[in-house]
């Protein structure tokens, strides 16, 4: 070598360092990890507390979700303990002139589960609702009867503003009703993105489904009123080939119905829904997603349909987190991450609502898709394409709290804190969204993290966070 | 800084220099790829080629695969075109005293797939046979009867030779039909292990099921006589739903039975078997495989049951392969290789079977999985504990040659080539295995790659590659 060899060689030596330097000051510069702990314990509600209504066969475990791709359909689902009627509804609007009655029959269906009978699960799909509109409903009839009401989401366009709550991995602890008392209490949530695990009844031994009643009727003070877009977790596979059980979700399935067909997907655990100016893609993190597969496939023909000026605002729901530094769960989403990012960034998606983690975690705007194997880009960088991922399994079951962070806390964890609660998504119009996250502190819903949300489409600039302001 | 400060900063740059020149070193040495590149089109042999055989619904497309988990059952699978009748068999051994006729019914089924309306598929099982033993079987009656042999594999234990055809990719062209050819001419093989993709009747409009009995009828020569072990593959899924064809599988998992029971499996899609000194586990890269899944909580079951004093050989049959340096299919299987790797390290698996990729590609013993999402640790570096991993997906089907391999070639792969062909895994005892991959060239099988492969339990030294001696 000679010496004008090795003075290049150092010159090159300083630009890899600095490159690397730079590399590394990013990398541990940002996230905020909250102090705050919450350390109760979760124990179950008895299920006596959650008694079925008086009278014989009354309709029970009433919850409502959106029953077409636009969301001018509604399907209503209940369950009658012990006989097959009390099979239909009468709906009607609550004002205006048009106060004529309808009667819809429900579609109706049982199923066995190792030594359980569920009692008849019925579903009706109630069609070509007006938009915006108050309606009333009653299941049932004589002095069974119940009423209920709903309110229809404004017609899909680009500036209707609209209000979502989020809640993941809720179960039906004393914890849990906190959680879902917190957003009972706060009147501004139209429908609620709810991110799987929903009774936890697989906790139980032989996953003890009279669980999956008890917990239908511990949301119903929400879910008759208002839609649950469902995602479905891993406690909702039921998966228990030791007691001859070996068809996944299949009380999930049973009970709640979603309008996947509208969506021209073939499973009701893959589907989407417009709904104001939001575009809500619900995957499976539980089904094949492998190439080729009709998950895939349906995605892959799904991004396309997105007419982000129709819905500006593109919302991913699935249950297992692509991005969690908690040490549960660490990384269990990254056989899904490899495959479906890079479609996420290049469509420009807002928002990933993830749950499965029992703690909250929110990210930066980051991506991990320039990896070819051999190259070793592998670490999250920074993208103004890339969703904000929440994790947000924090609705606070019967296991509890998961509190071991992995540290430090790397750089695209923009906020994180082993707590439970729920969030509210705010849509403002095509540019902005306020989100905030609510920690369940003591007997007040506490703003913990929030954030303005600028649209990926509209309005790509970088947000600031400005949350953390409990910590 | 000081000056002690930078000195001390040079000294870290050479080490840190170093350190990334030597890993750039180790992966820009190694791997061949071969000059040797199969030109010939594919075109599938005309339907009328593969006639039924004489007489009214006489027995056709008959194959066998093994019955159970040790080798002492063979399922036997045919069709009547035509009539429900021919279902049962008569068989015997061939030498020896118990001559005795033993007569099995088979289990018969049919299905409709869009246009299309299958004969009656028959599928027997044959128990409680002797292990290493000929045995005659005959189906049908009178003018139609057929008579085939197969011979038992001989009982499981650590010191058991035995040999393996391996194909993957078949199809049904004239290049197919040589690639079988090939395999039928030596003389050596005792069963097949394919590695999914069969008919390719997906590629004809509306998945023309007749090119699953045509596939059928061609195979037989082989598949009446010595068993196939399968794997199921992306043109398996006959997903189609714009023809109203939404049920994956539906026409591979009504002609091809596994025994998925006897391994405590509860799809056909993933399984295990013994057979002579080799374990076999055969996963389903187009089902879901993430945690908690059937097949995930399956697999985790299966490496402890593997015990290697009994079956020192642990092989892995998938279809996408997870290295793959060709641009076809390229990266597919991360989303699998993410989720299983560790596992496969952890217990040591030999050898990891893939097909997919219309090539020819034979990797180092390498891993990745250090990787943490952080770190950057995501290059395959060499692991004495992994397994060699071949892309045999070079069966010759009607979608003709993937000939475009990335450049450089990765270090992880040691040989590849763009032909046709197949291979023979001979297993000589429980430290040595001779591998070699024949190449389709001209009318002869040419023996382009082979190895000397060391068992990883028993005698996990490295591997010197004879291969390449026709480069």
């Amino acid at each position: 070598m000679s010496s004008r060899q090795i003075k290049m060689g150092v010159i090159q030596f300083v630009f890899l360092f600095g490159f690397l330097w730079l590399n590394i000051v990013s990398l541990c510069s940002g996230g905020i990890t909250s102090k705050y702990v919450r350390k109760q314990a979760s124990v179950d509600i008895p299920k006596q507390v959650f008694s079925s209504p008086p009278g014989h066969n009354a309709p029970e475990q009433v919850h409502i979700t959106q029953g077409d791709h636009a969301g001018k359909s509604l399907i209503i689902s209940w369950v009658t303990p012990v006989e097959k009627h009390n099979n239909f509804l009468i709906y009607w609007e609550a004002e205006g002139e048009h106060k004529h009655k309808h009667r819809v029959h429900s579609v109706t269906t049982t199923y066995q589960y190792y030594n359980y009978r569920s009692g008849y699960i019925h579903h009706a799909t109630l069609k070509r609702l007006q938009y915006d509109t108050k309606y009333f409903y009653e299941i049932g009839i004589g002095n069974v009867k119940r009423q209920f009401s709903f309110t229809t989401p404004p017609e899909v366009g680009p500036d209707v503003p609209y209000t979502f709550g989020i809640m993941g991995d809720l179960g039906q602890t004393y914890d849990s009703n906190q959680t879902f008392h917190h957003y009972l209490s706060n009147p501004i949530g139209q429908a609620v993105l709810f991110v799987g695990d929903l009774s936890y009844a697989d906790d139980h031994p032989f996953h003890d489904n009279e669980k999956w009643d008890t917990w239908g009727r511990f949301i119903e003070k929400s879910a008759a009123y208002q839609p649950w877009i469902w995602t479905a977790g891993n406690h909702e596979l039921d998966f228990a080939p030791e007691i001859g059980e070996h068809v996944p979700f299949k009380p999930y399935m049973h009970r709640y119905h979603v309008p996947y067909k509208a969506s021209e997907s073939t499973s009701p655990l893959w589907y989407s829904i417009k709904r104001a100016s939001a575009y809500i893609i619900v995957l499976s993190s539980y089904s094949a997603y492998g190439k080729y597969t009709p998950q895939y496939s349906w995605l892959e023909k799904e991004f396309p349909k997105v007419n982000r000026s129709e819905t500006p605002w593109l919302i991913v729901l699935l249950h297992s987190p692509w991005y969690n530094s908690n040490g549960y769960h660490y990384m269990e989403g990254e056989s899904m991450r490899v495959m479906f990012e890079s479609w996420f960034v290049k469509n420009k998606v807002d928002l990933v609502l993830a749950g499965h983690v029992h703690s909250y975690e929110r990210t930066e705007r980051i991506s991990n898709v320039m990896y070819n194997i051999t190259n070793g880009l592998s670490t999250p960088v920074k993208d103004p394409s890339a969703p904000v991922y929440v994790t947000i399994g924090d609705g606070g079951n019967i296991e509890g709290i998961a509190d071991r962070f992995t540290q430090p806390q790397p750089s695209y964890s923009a906020f994180r804190e082993a707590s439970f609660g729920h969030a509210i998504l705010e849509i403002k119009n095509r540019t902005h969204a306020h989100y905030a996250w609510h920690r369940n502190h003591d007997n007040q819903a506490m703003e913990a993290d929030s954030l303005w949300l600028y649209n990926r489409y509209w309005y790509p600039k970088e947000e600031k966070s400005t949350g953390a302001d409990m910590v």
